[in-house]
């Protein structure tokens, strides 16, 4: 157990407040709800945009940068979306010395100032589909925040596309959820997530169909990690976004929105950690392989230096610690606290016998090894962290996930981790009762886990929760 | 010449204005100064970014991410800092329904708020040289905007270090300097800069030194790339940020700052655009080589497919163009405009007789090349055109380039491009005289163009031109 991290059983919320400041990963800025993000923290973060900018650019969209503010007019354009965003904006009055003639607003997502521009750029059934995306700042004001969980400003991608028909922006939100955010979740984060339907009372402001991924954290409940919306004509209206059909007649396009934000971080702290602090995927990790200098000599050195250029010549990421001037055991626990998935002891009294000592994180074993056999073993144990967390994190939540059959039942079942229960019997009357407990419905999917068409699909079964 | 395009020679800012558009690199945002970057211009800072990320992580700094909404107070601490940006900051007044306590301020730079993380930071010279960058947005209310170059938000990034001592901060200034701002322009933008010390009229807000790149553009006139600041102590003090020292004293840290933006994007446009529009170095092209069906054949799409793949296999971005529902000539123009470095033109007739025609972009040659060695002629193109912008770029820059020995002729020839004025003739006095005339000093150097250590050297040269 690492010092000053409290235990996670003893206090979930704490805990993760520990490690986010223990593990340097980020900090409270001055502005209420505001968040420094450190770099070991950051330098995940770059990890994570690199596996979702390649998958997004995989399903065909290009990146774009609009602007951060907004007039105030944009947003009052769709009706269920000011409402949706008015308590949380951050308003600019005064600019340049001077009270401005319209306050702008910063923007808390770009759907009406995106859609603006596509109304000049969608012109005919060629233009389409048009599917943009953009890695952007947004604030939105936050009265409970917590660190990458919900923070006042945030970092994400938000996708906007436009359609020639509702099949083909339905496609591609389908698309996004799966291929891309649910692809990356699995593969890259190690974290398992369930995919469906939200309900009407968990849709986005200004959508008709919204779909999610949600995930199991160490405490039983929900996170929400990623969303991706289909908006109907809505903003198309609102907007004035028309194409020329190939048969000359004017249309109103469909659309999406999708995104993902820095809250992944705090899926990846609340899914994987221990109480010795982070476990990274080896994906996610700035360095995948510590090699640590136990006490310096000319052979500890020249061992060292070796495994690394092995390693570097892998394409893995790797640190050298020869801090001798720090004591081994503070190093270490250091290199634990932040999660780096492999460790590498180097020190002279094991070197003589020809051995070093290999470390994993995710499950603590230490074994000794052959000099020559080190870089070979780190490579085999990162292999086996990937998998390793993403199955374990797999059985805790398959452990408490219990199908139900009664509103009661799957109130009880909620306070510890995901209940089952079939949407016919729970229905928006029984999702409003379970509110007043603080358990939601997560999501709507088939009784075999994988999307429905609609909502009204006969069988669908609610996967409800506690949830961030 | 390309349609819609004001000749360069008859209106070079209409020319600008014309070029940004055609080649859907930006457009204006509703809020006065701010501009939506299109995909091509995104494509291209993507590239940009990555070529500088890489030299400023090879220079041992880390990114992090600080708030984008900075206390109005923080500005206030250092005095000529909150001097130089109160004109040009963005208030937020109001957020989450209500008038805030205290208004906070849209970033306009973060030296104020990095450094009061920097003061918790640092406590001992072990934590030092503290290292750090941040990829961000930033808002400086602007009222005469051009996009790229000067717009109310740009994206940036923005080092802030600490060091123990001055000589090493000094060092790391110009490092940056050399290694990541001129290295990028010179190797990757194919523009060549001037280097050299700002006079203290044209040093940063809270700054001791600034050093400069700056270059010439298609007009003549400078463009300052980027800027590396020495802070001296002054952040230091204003933010108490100080380190035990090996002997156990307290002392302040030394610091810099520095930084580039979007506005290398104007500069890429003003240096090597003509009057068919864009001209992009093959290493910022987000398409470096276009293969383009003039009219569909089943040979002719299995030759263009070969093409392709084999410029894909050598590692190049590359694009099919098959609208053949688009008139040939119209899609040649598009990518002239666009500015993509190399053309393959592939049709029926000339394909019988084993032929397609390769076109460079920044000389306008075409010429006939067997299929066979179609990519290789194009991967000759495109080192041949990275070397042939900066070659003609320079070439251009020297010859509107004069050493005048008097203010009267550095004012004329500073109507036409650079004038190299003795500092030792010109001085405060002499800057403030060409000031009138619009005239500026771009930066001190040595007669030999290298770097001053201070700007009481003698003989150093003052580099005056009109500058955007």
């Amino acid at each position: 157990m690492a010092p000053n991290i409290t235990p996670r059983a003893q206090d979930f919320p704490r805990w993760y407040q520990d490690v986010v400041n223990r593990a340097e990963l980020a900090e409270n800025g001055p502005v209420r709800g505001t968040m420094v993000i450190r770099p070991w923290g950051y330098a995940i973060w770059e990890l994570l945009q690199a596996a979702l900018d390649a998958r997004i650019k995989a399903a065909g969209a290009e990146n774009a940068y609009f602007p951060l503010l907004i007039p105030e007019s944009y947003l009052q354009r769709e009706a269920e979306h000011v409402e949706g965003f008015s308590p949380e904006l951050a308003v600019v009055t005064h600019a340049g010395g001077k009270e401005l003639e319209e306050p702008v607003v910063v923007r808390p997502t770009s759907e009406t100032i995106i859609n603006s521009y596509f109304a000049k750029w969608v012109q005919s059934y060629r233009d389409l589909p048009l599917l943009v995306n953009q890695w952007a700042n947004v604030v939105r004001w936050e009265l409970r925040p917590r660190l990458f969980l919900r923070t006042t400003e945030f970092l994400w991608q938000e996708g906007h596309t436009a359609h020639a028909d509702e099949a083909d922006a339905r496609r591609y939100a389908l698309r996004i959820l799966t291929d891309v955010y649910r692809s990356t979740m699995v593969e890259v984060m190690s974290i398992p997530v369930l995919t469906g339907h939200k309900t009407a009372q968990e849709r986005f402001a200004g959508a008709i169909r919204s779909w999610a991924c949600e995930a199991m954290m160490g405490d039983g409940k929900a996170l929400q990690m990623g969303t991706s919306h289909e908006l109907g004509q809505n903003f198309a209206k609102a907007f004035g976004i028309q194409f020329a059909g190939e048969g000359g007649t004017e249309e109103y396009v469909w659309q999406t929105s999708w995104g993902v934000s820095t809250r992944l971080i705090g899926a990846l702290i609340m899914t994987h950690g221990d109480d010795a602090g982070l476990r990274l995927p080896p994906a996610l990790a700035p360095v995948e392989v510590v090699v640590l200098v136990v006490r310096e000599s000319e052979e500890v050195r020249s061992a060292a230096a070796a495994v690394v250029a092995e390693l570097v010549a892998a394409g893995r990421r790797v640190r050298l610690d020869d801090r001798v001037d720090t004591s081994f055991g503070r190093r270490a626990v250091g290199w634990e606290i932040k999660g780096v998935p492999v460790r590498i002891e180097i020190g002279p009294r094991e070197l003589a016998e020809g051995q070093v000592t290999v470390v994993r994180r995710d499950v603590g074993t230490k074994r000794p090894v052959p000099l020559a056999g080190a870089a070979a073993a780190a490579l085999d144990d990162l292999d086996a962290t990937q998998i390793n967390l993403r199955d374990s994190a797999e059985a805790a939540a398959r452990a408490r996930t219990v199908s139900v059959d009664t509103l009661e039942d799957a109130a009880e079942a909620a306070a510890n981790g995901f209940a089952l229960v079939p949407w016919s019997l729970l229905g928006p009357t029984g999702e409003q009762l379970l509110a007043g407990g603080g358990v939601t419905v997560r999501c709507l999917q088939r009784p075999d886990g994988t999307l429905a068409e609609s909502d009204d699909e006969a069988d669908l079964v609610a996967v409800v929760a506690k949830a961030y």
